[in-house]
């Protein structure tokens, strides 16, 4: 049994578990496989309208959530050794690596940023880490904490019903995966490659490496040259 | 009044709106600023009990979406010049600069794969665009779908208050944001920088532009590379 524990700090509490509640992490999440605590920030204001952002110091548009009110919220929640992580578009890059490590771990301690961001203060003084999910901007930390969660989850031991599963997708072995197909057989006057019927589980599984080396070389020029550096023994 | 219009193809139809329909995305749904139409891609299955997916071809672990059901879904949605996108952590990574493109276009048909993934005669038979992201691994495409959609939707005219927030944050010039501060000046013996209470309103620009390079020097050299392959003029 995991003990793989999520706690989001958030001013949508009303946003969780949402979809996490559902499909694969719902039912992992209903075998206690994992478990989630939402803390409503805003219940640390001490402002007459339990508003928790202020208007940016030095002018600008936008308002930023203060110091003092979001330290509060993290004080709030016990560590057990869990990560802080603040979501924001100035993070280091999630990857498939740190979900890994994240699920290996006792789960996550998950900042949601709303509004222009948060008081730099506090992510220095709590020693968040920044996260992010991608190159583009969202309204607010909260469906990037859905993902984190989603992705650290699948990887708990037995939530996804097959382990090889997980062995052969996407990043695992620093390439994309290669192309599936099932029935029928043919299907608008396409053929399943005739290899993956010849049932040579070798060249099967040579087919499907060239395959992914193939679309990684065409679609992520970056992720082949990280892949070439780590193995550069290996030939193409 | 904008029409932008996300019709999502899924598996999962009760996900939707979820946290789409709270927050800044659920008011301007409200406000009819967009709409969201969900395909429950299962009401398109001939078998017997209503399943999508099938064993995949030449062995391995998980299930793949059948090629004639997924196109079956697709195709009984009216397209009205919006682009087919399949959410896959094999795709291209998803842009700010791709989420402006979107938002300034009719919207778009997002495809949720769910299983092991979709079989490639349907993405390529009808052209679906593969997106991704992130580098990591979601146990289905609809938290993906819901990130896409709400980076857009935030940037449909008069969704959030003020359009300047919109032109000074991340990746819109290349750079990460530079950090913010709010009340109160000093906290746990940290103070506000005290530029940013100068009033000097250029040297707060250049000074938060100063800090935007230093974080993205430090974070995201690769950022860097490209913002410097842009600009190749600017002196730093």
């Amino acid at each position: 049994m995991s003990n793989w524990f999520a706690s989001v700090l958030t001013v949508q509490p009303e946003m969780f578990p949402g979809p996490l509640g559902m499909s694969l992490s719902g039912k992992a999440l209903a075998e206690r496989k994992w478990s989630l605590e939402t803390v409503d920030m805003r219940a640390f204001s001490t402002t007459r309208y339990g508003s928790i952002d202020d208007t940016p110091a030095g002018g600008g548009p936008g308002m930023v959530m203060r110091a003092d009110f979001v330290a509060a919220a993290v004080d709030s929640v016990a560590r057990n050794g869990r990560p802080l992580i603040l979501l924001s578009p100035r993070g280091v890059p999630f990857t498939q690596a740190r979900a890994r490590e994240l699920a290996h771990g006792p789960g996550a301690v998950l900042v949601c940023g709303r509004y222009e961001g948060i008081d730099e203060r506090v992510i220095e003084a709590r020693a968040m880490q920044e996260i992010s999910m991608g190159d583009y901007v969202l309204s607010g930390g909260e469906l990037a904490a859905m993902a984190l969660i989603d992705a650290c989850v699948r990887l708990l031991p037995g939530v996804v019903g097959d382990d090889q599963s997980l062995d052969e997708e996407s990043f695992e072995d620093g390439l994309l995966e290669y192309p599936h197909y099932t029935r029928p057989p043919s299907w608008e006057g396409r053929d399943i490659p005739s290899i993956l019927m010849s049932g040579h589980h070798q060249r099967i599984r040579d087919w499907r490496r060239e395959r992914a080396i193939e679309l990684t070389k065409a679609r992520r020029p970056d992720m082949w040259d990280a892949y070439l550096k780590r193995a550069p023994k290996t030939k193409h």
